[in-house]
């Protein structure tokens, strides 16, 4: 059987949501290293924004029902997935992961963190099994993991970097197909679309995350 | 310079839109075969599909604006491009190149097909330009062009490819890590979820396909 790892989304779509990219190729090269995949996202209402324009609708969604739309219907509520469920975790990017899971976009270092995401971070690591996480995502695991200094990517953004290290954690530049692995805490992270240019360049990077995750779990 | 390749999208995930990783991938692939990519989708209201319980919503969203999810806001309105912009075009697969880019879902061999998409479709035959099409898109291709008798792949399902033959096409049963290549209309497809299993596997197919596009431009 091969190691089952979680995949957390935050709904669907790059400026509300999950970064599809991001997500789909994480499951990509998680299929192609054999590991069983499990989707999870939390059950919340979201603003959404129009992806076209870039402006706030007015609309609410819930991430849960829209990351179905990546997981192909097959996802969880995290609530119901424990730490004893997996042997790794992975977080893509997207604004999600800064708006939804935590509220880092509007709060920087003095963000909150989904409550459910910081008990399966924390489950996770007391656990000593790995964590991923993908482009802006390394906000959020930085601020739940803080006790432990967790050594994070986030590109080159100053800003963001700096509200990382105020947040508790420890900032790393990263090329967008490289990553850092912080050993102790078993944290991989990538900066995507923190850097860009394109969907080539930032599967190389998650590739190297999927394969080091599975390796570690 | 990259060959400039059409990808259309149709929505946002599998059930009422473009199916996601099939939509990702393509993207991917065309990126690393050095192609420039131009996303297009048509403007149009369709019925939203929860994907978490699989049940009709009741409420509307825009292929455009849902689309542009897909392609991180880098999309245009399929009527402003014709196909001398293009070097060639791929249509991912999903519900929606059956629900909203034709209404072969409901209609079967007497589908009608979005009339942009007809168009683009009939302007890059004429101009001997490759068209794509991937799972269930093909139904749709093989519509818009049956006076010219194309060559497509839809899976194994027998009502299926029943339909597309009635509707004037030539179905070809193929593997999903494969292509069939219909060399004198330059159309290429491969089945994809239509029969799965898994994302390792549809990637296959679609590297294949993306590849003999671009090399045929």
């Amino acid at each position: 059987m091969g190691k089952k790892v979680g995949v957390v989304l935050s709904g669907c779509g790059v400026y509300d949501g999950s970064e599809i990219h991001e997500a789909v190729l994480t499951l990509f090269y998680l299929d192609k290293a054999g590991a069983e995949t499990i989707c999870m996202a939390p059950d919340m209402d979201f603003d959404t924004v129009n992806h076209l324009s870039q402006e706030k609708t007015g609309e609410m969604r819930n991430t849960l029902i829209e990351s179905a739309r990546i997981a192909r219907g097959e996802i969880k509520n995290i609530k119901d997935i424990k730490a004893l469920n997996l042997d790794a975790i992975i977080f893509p990017g997207g604004f999600g992961a800064a708006k939804n899971l935590s509220n880092f976009a509007e709060k920087g270092p003095d963000a909150v963190v989904h409550p459910e995401v910081d008990r399966i971070l924390n489950e996770m690591v007391l656990a000593n099994k790995p964590v991923g996480a993908i482009c802006i995502a390394p906000a959020a695991v930085a601020k739940a993991l803080s006790s432990k200094k967790p050594e994070v990517t986030i590109g080159s953004d100053q800003a963001t970097a700096s509200a990382i290290e105020s947040a508790g954690g420890k900032h790393f530049v990263c090329a967008v197909d490289q990553i850092h692995i912080d050993q102790k805490n078993k944290i991989v992270t990538t900066p995507a679309y923190m850097l860009g240019p394109g969907i080539k360049d930032i599967a190389a990077g998650i590739e190297k995350l999927v394969n080091q995750i599975v390796s570690m779990a």
